[in-house]
């Protein structure tokens, strides 16, 4: 058995169950040990950046990691800025990447460069293997880092891949790391705090506590004691929808948000940090909260977040625990009920607009969905209006890479091929990473992307007057116009294979919407806004 | 004056003239700042990679820098893959990447990276800028060091953009660093060999030793010692075909390359370095000249090769030095001759195969073209064919990252607008940096783009071989496939607002390239072969 053969014999038993790849010379061991391995799948993007937000998408969705599968340093760097999105989301991942034989690297050819220091800034854990004995042992190390929320980059070299691993048995298993404790006296202190002046506490959640279970036990808590439930603004995945409890998202402009957050003078921290504004601006404060806000953190970043808020629920006491969730909210009346209800908007007709399409979508979205929501300023409306849609994941950006939406959709249709996958997808960011649609044609995923073609960086329009340029002139104009040509997406969708449309009106979008959820297989609408 | 507007104004100063730039909220100050610069034009590319690519072929045409405008981290990511070839390519570029705001850092907002750390891999000069009164000073730094062909990244924390830089009164004038010197005993030592055994004797030429007027020199000594030239296997730009020195590159595959070099026991470099194998295979030499060649450093990479050449000619004495060229070449007659005549191939016809292409590239290449080659495996014989083709400009692939023909080619085409530009892009590699094409369109870059679509990744189908995977199976197959779906590069290139049609013979493609010369702005031709 050769190194490539233990490594792929590692992955499979340790519930690696699909290979992002986008190969070359230095993978090609490994490629073809992939047929020698039925538990490993691989799936290949044009791109690198599909290839690590594919496996992001994944991630988010079954919390466990994928791999990918890199070429040096120019492979992997292409994939960084997926990267960085999916470290934000503290997502899992496995990235295996290829380098010269150890032997060739020394005479500098033009592949050769720094891949571990290409990679450091965007993984938690890096390390090269030195010898075809030394893969399995290694690949284990890094599938067990990754498990808690962790990017993990394993560099193999050529001839690890090639050469025997004579020592080889049997694939080691992968261990799992303790997670972060939850600390009595922290869970203490919160409900102290709660008990004393809930409605003027808010329990900011973040990362995994954006999920059913934990959203019903904070909601209990929340019913308990009057104390308000926000959410991180860019969160991985939310569980959110009818039935769902609701949770009010700190907003993405400076203003709104530090209106909303002088309303409390404590923030309880569950898997989330204090919010700050996303960019810098001249004369706006960078952080959000008003002056003087004491900060619980009651389940630290990667902690068990649902055994947090449990034993808060417990400690908060009122005869919450233990209840069903719709009797302690039921005892909450007088307050907005902290469970949605199916309401969607009237649907509206004709021209489209803005608030046309969030009222639109709010009925449109079909019950268990995956919705992946990068529509920008097109999208302003979009969250608050989908709370008492059908339940749904909600997808948002984390580290403010742009152009995420297209692979995390990927990868979260390869995740769940038995749920529809909507992706909301701005015209510039799109063109980040359109190779994406290959994959969506070539895998058939369930997927139906909307593109809002507004034919301009729109938000590097409204950024101009927030940094404090107020006028100006043709060059820069030109450098936030893109609708010089304008880019025909339904051309684009069909060069790859996905069958594409052009909208104008709500009756045409929700038409060929409808159509593509009731087909099997990739379709994309172009929607002129 | 801010800042942003001392950077502009010192750019401009230091002759760049030209910004790639794909900004973003925290590069606002940047972009408004171009319009109080009338020496600085804004190109806009939809993502990174193009526009660093492109950055790199206006560099390689004019052996000066342009300046490129990144956002943040994984802004500067997307485009880290194209500067690993324009590292390789010693190419003069300087990167501008934003920022946050320097007291917005500690944060941790959602884009804060490690942006030096991601940038320094794949730059020679990292810095970054700590207040509006340094940027001026740092990028004067940044442009002097670039000179040398070297990339030089400026990170602007966006508060040294907005703020006033009060102490700045004018712009700082780069510093051109001294060049590497060429050493008399070095001179000495090529002439010796040579005189002592020239026809033993191989010229390697690399880097800018490889135009017109290097080309001569090197020819005169050659054929006054019987010396051959040799080119570097991956070269950024080299001018050649008729009336041009004629140089044979070191092959891409090993075995014929060690075949041509086990012909000399004495290499002369002149901004080259020893040659080696471009991958390691298991069984197959790294290094590939012979055992006990003996090695001349004659000019070190980045010194003035036409000087070290012209020294060399004259220490090598026998009349050459002084003499036309022609003349000298004349004095060789019984070897093949040092100059290039202008004898196409025979044109072919009927169906496309690679051997036809390159006949009929032969003689399709306009005078004074620039042929940017990504062929791969379709081109395996398009330079040895174009060899007696009109005079023409010929980029190279340099440091393997793939993808890079689009890009480069609109940096090429914005570098020399009276010229046409010819781009040889094979279909995988052209789905790295598709969204160059809507930089052509925008720009009306006058582009011809052959993309030749054989709907797999053959170059990876003869690696498997290479490095000892006999059959593989079809998970592997899948992974070298592209073909599933074809793409459609017709359909892609209208998406972008490039004209485009798909040809099946030579007399089809005649046509259509004919035509795409005759008119000025892009024009893409897939080739199916």
């Amino acid at each position: 058995m050769n190194g490539a053969e233990s490594l792929l014999e590692t992955l499979g038993h340790n519930g690696i169950e699909v290979c992002f790849a986008n190969p070359g010379t230095s993978e090609m061991h490994f490629v073809a040990a992939l047929d020698r391995q039925p538990h490993v799948r691989g799936v290949l993007g044009l791109f690198e950046g599909v290839v690590t937000g594919a496996a992001d998408g994944y991630s988010r969705m079954l919390d466990k990691p994928a791999a990918t599968l890199l070429h040096l340093g120019p492979g992997a760097a292409n994939g960084l800025s997926s990267l960085h999105n999916a470290l934000r989301a503290r997502t899992s991942m496995v990235n295996i990447i290829g380098d010269h034989a150890g032997y060739h690297r020394s005479l500098d050819a033009p592949l050769t460069s720094d891949i571990e220091g290409a990679l450091r800034p965007f993984s938690d854990w890096v390390r090269t293997s030195p010898s075809a004995n030394s893969i399995a042992k290694d690949a284990a190390d890094a599938i067990g880092y990754s498990l808690s929320g962790q990017i993990s980059s394993l560099i193999l070299p050529a001839d690890t891949a090639w050469n025997n691993a004579d020592q080889y048995t049997q694939p080691p298993n992968a261990v799992v790391p303790s997670s972060v404790s939850i600390k009595p006296v922290d869970v203490d202190a919160a409900a102290a705090r709660l008990r004393d002046s809930g409605p003027r506490t808010a329990i900011l959640l973040g990362g995994r506590a954006l999920r059913t279970s934990q959203l019903e036990a904070a909601a209990r808590i929340a019913a308990a004691t009057g104390a308000t439930l926000l959410a991180e603004t860019f969160a991985a995945r939310t569980e959110r929808g009818a039935g769902r409890p609701t949770v009010t998202k700190i907003p993405y402009p400076v203003e709104p948000s530090v209106e909303l957050l002088q309303n409390f003078d404590a923030l309880i921290f569950v898997d989330a940090k204090p919010p700050v504004a996303f960019f810098a601006y001249p004369d706006k404060p960078s952080v959000l909260t008003a002056p003087g806000t004491t900060f619980f953190t009651l389940s630290p970043i990667g902690a068990d977040s649902l055994q947090a808020l449990e034993d808060l629920d417990e400690a908060v006491g009122a005869g919450s625990a233990g209840n069903h969730l719709a009797d302690a909210v039921g005892s909450s009346r007088g307050r907005s009920s902290l469970l949605a209800e199916l309401a969607p908007a009237p649907v509206p007709s004709g021209t489209i607009t803005s608030a046309k399409l969030a009222a639109w979508l709010s009925g449109a979205i079909p019950e268990n969905a995956i919705v992946l929501d990068e529509s920008i300023t097109t999208g302003w409306d979009f969250y608050a209006q989908t709370a008492q849609s059908q339940p749904h994941d909600y997808l948002g950006g984390t580290g403010g890479s742009i152009g995420w939406a297209l692979p995390v959709g990927a990868g979260a249709a390869i995740s769940s091929p038995d749920r529809k996958v909507i992706v909301l997808e701005s015209d510039g960011s799109g063109m980040y990473n359109p190779q994406s649609l290959w994959t969506y044609a070539r895998e058939q995923l369930d997927i139906v992307v909307l593109i809002f073609a507004n034919r301009k960086y729109q938000i590097l329009r409204n950024e101009m007057s927030n940094v404090g340029v107020a006028d100006f002139g043709p060059k820069a104009e030109s450098l936030l116009d893109i609708g010089n040509p304008a880019i025909d997406w339904v051309s684009l969708s069909h060069g790859m294979g996905v069958p594409a449309t052009r909208v104008e009106t709500i009756e045409e979008l929700d038409r060929d919407f409808r159509a593509g959820l009731a087909e099997s297989g990739p379709r994309l609408i172009e929607v002129l806004v």
